[in-house]
């Protein structure tokens, strides 16, 4: 695998509007985008923290993911996405080292990224996504 | 608070040489540095995933911050290190924000960074760390 960057990190919160306010307003960071990812369950937005980006994730529904995540741990960080190239390479190569890939095929994501997760068990407790900017574009 | 980015990620392990080996591995990261951090409690190695930086941290003993999060939550993403400009008003701000500022005097953290944490009781569950690169370095 050939990491670029993270892309961002995903953290999980109850209340979107109060995190992206939390976000620019004590942290300093600029709002960018906010979309529903119906097929994750999900409402995100993302801000930029200087040249970073956080994806603040909130559940459609309590049965999702997301809400699981928050019911069983409380909001924090959920999951770093990490950009990669070719992400079907990047996938073939995490199976290759034994990883359980969620995504065996890519998927849409936010900003127009094409992403695949991988599990936790695989990387110390960390839900990795692994994204594909597409068209050239970093996805914002 | 004027965020440049984020400058690393801290993941919790309980194995230092094993979550080392993982991300050089099934993430193609590239070691930077190992220390101990006495006063954190911590055995820390920093890695580049990519343009990006992960710090691994593992505890020196069960009884620090690090040991209990373990023993609460499992390894998993500890903290996010949010790099500023200077370290003494970012704090002055948070402060003046009403977040809980667990350093009102910054310290010394990795790679010779001066270091303060925000509880993440006022960041939606996120420990962030404050960090200022001293010497015009960026730690790395």
């Amino acid at each position: 695998m050939h990491p670029l960057a993270v892309h961002h990190i995903g953290h999980a919160v109850s209340d979107l509007d109060a995190a992206v306010d939390l976000y620019t307003g004590l942290l300093g960071a600029v709002f960018e985008h906010r979309t529903t990812l119906a097929d994750q369950g999900v409402e995100a937005a993302t801000v930029h923290l200087g040249e970073s980006r956080i994806e603040l994730v909130t559940p459609t529904g309590d049965d999702t993911p997301v809400g699981r995540f928050l019911a069983k741990r409380g909001p924090g960080m959920h999951h770093v996405a990490v950009q990669v190239p070719d992400i079907r390479v990047a996938i073939a190569d995490a199976e290759a080292s034994g990883a359980q890939v969620i995504d065996s095929e890519p998927r849409r994501g936010i900003l127009g990224l094409e992403v695949a997760f991988i599990h936790p068990d695989s990387v110390a407790g960390v839900l990795v996504e692994l994204v594909q900017t597409t068209d050239g574009a970093d996805g914002g």
